[in-house]
């Protein structure tokens, strides 16, 4: 078998028809015309070209290598998150490099730090306390803001908790509440209360909010039903989570209560999670756009010109019902 | 202020009282005892010492950066696996790149073609199809056993067939099926339907086997039991699913046919899933050991000493009940 020497990227622009420079595009992640990319591609694919992501890294000083840190990936939007921001990465010719953190500000700080230490081209993070961050490496920040030279990227939550009320007095309720758990830390996500308050103070409707913090027991809010209920019947007839978890758990407690949803109270969440990960939604629930969140922050960390990026990116969310409410 | 030099392991060393062996051991992951461990910590926060991963790789001739490939981490399990994989590593002071495939052979083949034109120390993956692996880098297979070169880690899962099998006899179940549905390739999972059937014909009890590809529909799961009915009951007493998604979205059809679990029909599926990844069980299911997986994977994949490596570690699996049986 003769043996043939290593192809290079002229070779790739020989056998594709097209110019050096558009294979360097396709090589490189920036966009060129479909049919140029498949023509690229083909033409690698048959000659073996490789792209060596090292000797490419030397040369430019970037390392292709994109750290993402995350609470975790056991809680299904995590997951999801992980996942279209790996396939997000991947597109534009990067790879991720995983730090799951539990929450924890110290092992948060740890991840940032430790990632400081290694060569990344940036940090895609989703953390709950504020980190300190070398500067000069891009950092765009998931559902918290920091600094207004740190990008976030975020579901439009102020639009979802409006949506949610506006979609339960639509279906007929008549006094609605809004119940959330979580952080001790405020970010983009306690948006959610706001607009759905917002809707109730213009529309004169009667509402509770109820606001628990992490640790604080979910017998809070079995309290507040049974103070709202007669005769096993209950006056608040529909109710917004901060969460989808959260709606889970709270028809938990109203059914040991005796109470259904959607007959006796309609229920909202927030997330959008499906069971086993694709399957069907757990409650009726404002649907995060998650692959629209990690595309753009991926494309404004790799953005090479920082004045292009702005502080706060808020994502359109719609409504899906899944069950918990009249449609 | 006064400037300080950078410090030393030395002075690590000499601060937390101990010899500079065990400060190197520390920080290169080999374990030492919990007080030494601790003190050197304590010493080396107090002083502001940071490793230099990149230094210490390039010194090493190592990148202490582990590969994972999966087929991704929208579904529970594989969340689960990459949760544990990537503490298990950062636990051995190794960072995880990771790579999703949506299980098909050309992404898994240009994953592992992409990794070994970088610098990593090994690749810890869960594919579903033969691959061409470079056999100087570690790799170690989740599930799938490809060759006696390339180590395999599973659960027992041929065990979990048994124990399903024998848990549902316990149960007062007197005839029995198992229903699969999954990948053309076999691999270690298809195991639980032989030790579900090993059981069923050593102590003589009637049960069909129904194994459904990957594309085919659930109807005939559906025909199936109609073909078992008479006046609203169903003869088939005990349904072992290959997984717990299967055994949930059997529940779908059997209650579409008016038939309850565990009231007319118990199941078990396999896989020990639970409701937004922590929250309760899907259905009753033999649970898999996640994290035991995970961490015997990378002790495997950092095995200096290849001989020592086995071609296949099996880890016990337990069943749970999860309302779908009684008890």
């Amino acid at each position: 078998m003769q043996r043939k020497s290593t192809p290079t990227m002229k070779d790739v622009a020989q056998e594709a028809g097209v110019a050096l420079g558009t294979v360097s595009k396709v090589f490189n992640g920036i966009p060129v015309g479909d049919s140029y990319r498949l023509k690229v591609e083909a033409a690698a694919k048959k000659l073996g070209y490789q792209v060596n992501q090292y000797a490419r890294g030397l040369r430019a000083n970037k390392t292709y290598t994109v750290a993402v840190i995350l609470p975790g990936v056991d809680h299904p939007f995590f997951a999801s998150l992980a996942q279209h921001l790996c396939t997000a990465l991947a597109q534009r010719d990067h790879r991720m490099l995983l730090y799951v953190t539990a929450s924890r500000p110290d092992i948060e700080q740890r991840c940032v730090t430790m990632v400081q230490q290694n060569r990344v081209d940036g940090i895609i993070g989703l953390t709950y306390n504020p980190l300190e961050v070398n500067e000069e490496l891009p950092f765009v920040s998931i559902d918290r803001c920091f600094s207004s030279d740190m990008p976030c990227v975020a579901a439009d939550n102020y639009s979802g908790g409006r949506i949610a009320a506006e979609k339960l007095l639509e279906l007929g309720c008549r006094r609605l509440a809004f119940l959330r758990t979580g952080s001790v830390n405020l970010g983009e996500t306690d948006k959610r209360g706001d607009g759905f308050e917002m809707v109730c103070r213009t529309r004169n409707v009667h509402y509770d909010a109820i606001r628990l913090r992490d640790g604080e027991s979910l017998e809070l809010f079995r309290e507040f039903f049974q103070a709202h209920m007669s005769g096993g019947k209950i006056d608040v007839d529909g109710i917004f989570c901060s969460t989808d978890l959260l709606a889970w758990r709270v028809q938990g407690i109203l059914q040991e209560l005796g109470l259904r949803a959607p007959e006796d109270v309609q229920i909202i969440g927030f997330d959008g999670i499906r069971r086993f990960g694709s399957e069907s939604l757990y409650c009726s629930t404002i649907v995060q756009p998650v692959q629209k969140i990690a595309e753009t922050s991926v494309d404004l960390l790799l953005e090479p010109d920082r004045s292009k990026v702005p502080s706060l990116v808020c994502l359109p969310v719609s409504y899906a019902p899944g069950g918990t409410t009249r449609e």
